[in-house]
């Protein structure tokens, strides 16, 4: 791996000591970005956008020529591996993803073809590739993948979850099933992360967007089991074995300590959660990332620094990455955004007893 | 207080011991019962069903009618009180509810009438004399109320609740607006569920359904101290010194010990967290409710089943009532329903090593 010269993500995962806290905001490139929503209505929809690699490693590199960030990461989808699986992903305006081709049933389980990301999902890692050319060794690229939990949810319930009713049906009734799928999605997706590792990403994170939807037994047994094997075999690769993975649960507060003890170099926290209390419970066992409310956005600068302090104040800043619990809201402004970077570098740079 | 023949909710409230785990569901009445579903389009919709007292009264006992429940609870709504203090609640179908006029503005907030729930919400009253009559005290009564927080929600933000931008830029520009807004509503909270004791009501619940999108520390300050100030009224009156008042917070996991010591005698769970391990973090400070998962009654019969033991195996029985972790869903099957309260009757009257 090529070692980036902005190197304060990467130390802030290993738990070593930095200058000031590292920053990077889940959806930092997106709809929020004027001249994101340029691109994509350039590209003709979102689609286009992340499987084109120049628009990729364009709409990736956004938000770092904006702002000063510690890291970058690939603009690309949760669901591009089931849409390589040949679900058909599509995204309706104002909703979230949908596939055209759902799958309820054992038989279209056991023949959902085990890809291979090198040739079916070339184009990520050619995204991944060109943008590790253009941030020439700057900054840090994050690669990532959906949880095969989260990923299954979508691939049963078809796009609208609701109450996830069909995936936890099937859960309870046809349990065998289910384990099929998931195993599947994660031998898939070690597979994809490895092979962003190989394209020059420098980190990972899983995003279990949907692993707070369960019960906690049913969390360990469908969610946490396949992101514990995607992490057990990036471990046990040459090529992967050191890159630090973040592991993000949506409302996953009641298994911390499971989730502490996958595998994962770091926990990425939901804004409800006190990460002081956080570091408490888990000690040093992981990292942690978070966990500013995105909805502060909408806040004046004022509040906004004002509550970055109080995360700040927390903790002693080793082994922390400064992070919204959430993506950026489409409809923030970008000035919002550009005051809490600021704030970070600036509070975070001081003594914490002179904030 | 007419204290009712089947206490074992009362009882398991005041973690007394029982034959068996009391049950009862939330939104037990409701669309997922062919009478509800006629007896609502007999009325016209949801308001005059629950502002008819005798319509209130047949809702809320339709699920005792089909089922062994060892409590009723109001058919009633918990924006009773910002509707009666003029905001104008509607519904419309297959959304939530939703206020004609939204406050946002510190003015609005100090023009918001302190009513007198015995005048203004009288068909409310009414409803728990007729219901507690018609229950001739076989049965308890659990009356509700929104918490402040939750209320302030759907008034500030009108009713599509998107990611609380309105309220959450209101709590960090305007804290002393948010405030105010909240002391009014605790306060007329507070004499609503005294006049639902006076008119029969055993038990209060109150329903925090939104507490959860706060960060810890504006949790306790804008949510639980208004709650807490509910029930030091509560507590402070001869008339409901004693009665029992349940607490539920959706997602409210990163902040257990700080609800439990809110002056509540029981909180209910949702469905995510281990109850055992809740049991254990909490010891006996609170009774407990909770906590199947809702979307699991699309299953078999036999896996309700097996699931229900799961809940039951993690306790003693002790101060515990059987509950879903959030509503029925309208779409279940009533005969679902009927086998989760049969499997919890027959299961909770065994002894644990014989299940």
């Amino acid at each position: 791996m090529n070692f980036p010269k902005n190197h304060r993500y990467l130390a802030a995962l290993a738990q070593e000591p930095v200058d000031r806290v590292p920053v990077w905001l889940m959806r930092q490139a997106g709809r929020y970005l004027p001249e994101y929503q340029k691109l994509r209505q350039h590209a003709g929809g979102i689609m286009p956008l992340f499987r084109t690699p120049e628009l990729a490693c364009t709409a990736t590199l956004q938000p770092l020529q904006r702002y000063p960030l510690d890291a970058a990461i690939l603009f690309s989808d949760i669901l591009t591996i089931p849409d390589a699986m040949g679900l058909g992903l599509y995204f309706s305006e104002g909703e979230g993803p949908r596939f055209r081709h759902p799958i309820r049933e054992l038989r279209q389980i056991n023949d959902l073809p085990l890809i291979a990301p090198e040739k079916e999902l070339r184009y990520v890692m050619d995204a991944v590739a060109l943008i590790c050319r253009e941030l020439a060794g700057r900054t840090p690229l994050i690669g990532f993948c959906g949880s095969p939990w989260t990923m299954a949810c979508y691939m049963v319930e078809g796009g609208n979850l609701g109450n996830f009713r069909y995936i936890k049906t099937l859960l309870g009734d046809s349990p065998a099933a289910v384990h099929t799928l998931l195993d599947k999605l994660a031998r898939v997706a070690a597979d994809y992360l490895q092979q962003q590792v190989v394209a020059g990403a420098h980190a990972i994170q899983i995003f279990d967007s949907w692993g707070g939807v369960l019960h906690k037994s049913a969390y360990c047994e469908f969610s946490l089991r396949y992101t514990k094997q995607i992490i057990d075999r990036l471990r046990s690769s040459s090529i992967t074995q050191n890159i630090p993975v973040t592991l993000f649960t949506r409302n996953g507060f009641a298994w911390l300590n499971e989730m502490a003890q996958c595998g994962c170099d770091a926990l990425s926290l939901d804004w409800q959660v006190d990460i002081a209390a956080v570091r408490t419970q888990l000690d040093r066992q992981v990292a942690l990332q978070g966990n500013f409310d995105p909805a502060l956005l909408y806040t004046s600068v004022e509040y906004i620094r004002q509550r970055a302090a109080q995360i700040l104040d927390g903790h002693d800043g080793i082994g922390y990455i400064f992070n919204l619990g959430h993506g950026v809201p489409p409809d923030v402004h970008p000035e919002k955004v550009g005051a809490l970077i600021t704030a970070i570098q600036e509070l975070s740079a001081q003594q914490p007893s002179s904030r």
